[in-house]
């Protein structure tokens, strides 16, 4: 696997300043968000990621269908239709797809799954037209209100499968490490191909927030090296892409969290004897 | 079903003023945390509970087999056997069992899994001696590094269905909301006459803290109707027990705290048209 780093974990620095100090630290992939390239530039923003002799190794995000609501969804979709000609522009290898939570001011969770479902079934179709792989990640159940009614692995392989091509799963450890069928889940999607990209963050012990609170690799609870072993033994040796939302990092020293993010990720890089 | 209230959701009153507001309202049940009946005395909650004309409807907890480490298990193991005796002489027609998280300084949580249900197993040995139902609560997967390894109902269903007789599943609304088989798990435990006890709070859209910020409900993004009538349908009819974890609810008047829950549970507790 090579390392690369979601311009999220570093979210103070703009596209320059990222792309400056991921380079400068060897670092061989960068993951865009699509408001902050469109804001610098996408012409910019390619020139100066291939100048620095980097790879785009992924883009975030497409999808967020219920968010507007029922009538919303619509505009939604050709959002998302336009974010993966974006990605695709940008030479993205895939497009991390967070499908939406709950429509606003329901509770109805089956309602918001079907409408969701049909939603990404349509933006997959423009997907397979301009062949930008569709990453679906399922997040963490604490994330099922805002942001993703797609909360395990077994849901987003149920929904590959039905799904079909041009469609796979961004593998998250934060997001799935404590569910006792991740490791079917994994096998699973290795065994059909489907894992698109890898993101590595930490579930820190004393977590004070729901999103802005995650810690660099080794500095939670969360057994990295076997999910790194689990889908490099389903033949996975694409990015390992270290993503951190965390108001703490953000505030610190930019250089030496990346770093640190190099010293942690340094022998996860390595095979070891544990495959 | 019949309503009752755990004693956690009035945190700052002690037994006495508990019992005598639920008592005042109504309320027909109550479940009780233990250090607070051993700090009010065994004998004294009893006659207190009695006199009320009200019933224990529940104890907390037994189990956290894994807290002080591989070393204290069998620690553990004996104040859980002691927990679940109180739990018995207190007359509650069940004990909620949380097995506890992660090792201290340990991040294998398949080893924690291990430990916990062997302990688990130990317990339950003596609850069938004493006759008094355990039952295994999954909490919410955020819970897994300090509370429980036990995180679905799918996977508390197939820790029943390897551990047998005398255990059962206490459904927290709170816990499995977001889980896409909460159905199934629910319709399962519910075949095997395993739903002991419900307990009933709501995830706040705006969640500050992943412990202490639980809504009312009514106040928050579950669908509680669905909930309700699920449990009802596979024939649960007992008690249908609020249990709110909130700093902001603790923080205020009681009084009006349990009068908004009596507001707020009454048309759950009304059989409607759905079922």
């Amino acid at each position: 696997m090579k390392l690369s780093v979601n311009q999220i974990t570093t979210s103070r620095l703009g596209v320059e300043e990222a792309v400056d100090l991921y380079a400068a630290k060897g670092i061989g992939g960068i993951s865009l968000w699509e408001d902050r390239v469109r804001d610098f530039g996408i012409a910019r923003t390619k020139a100066l990621v291939r100048d620095a002799g980097m790879d785009v190794s992924g883009f975030c995000i497409v999808g967020m269908f219920s968010k507007q609501g029922r009538a919303g969804i619509g505009k939604q979709v050709d959002a998302a239709r336009a974010s993966v000609d974006l990605a695709a522009e940008l030479g993205a290898p895939c497009a991390v797809t967070v499908v939406g939570g709950l429509l606003p001011d329901s509770r109805d969770i089956g309602d918001a799954r079907r409408l969701c479902f049909d939603a990404l079934a349509e933006v997959l179709e423009h997907a397979r037209a301009v062949q930008l792989p569709l990453a679906l990640e399922p997040l963490h159940p604490m994330y099922v209100p805002d942001w993703s009614v797609v909360a395990t692995l077994a849901q987003a392989n149920s929904w590959c499968d039905r799904l079909g091509a041009g469609i796979g799963l961004a593998i998250d450890t934060y997001h799935i490490w404590w569910d006792p069928e991740a490791e079917d889940g994994i096998r699973s999607a290795g065994r059909e191909g489907r894992i698109l990209t890898f993101h590595l963050n930490d579930w820190r012990a004393e977590t004070r927030s729901l999103l802005l609170d995650r810690g660099i690799p080794g500095d939670g609870v969360i057994d990295l090296r076997r999910f790194v072993d689990l889908v490099r033994g389903c033949g996975y040796d694409g990015w390992m892409e270290v993503e951190i939302f965390s108001e703490t990092l953000w505030a610190g020293d930019q250089t030496r969290l990346i770093d640190d993010i190099l010293r942690a990720t340094a022998p996860l890089l390595k095979r070891d004897g544990h495959v």
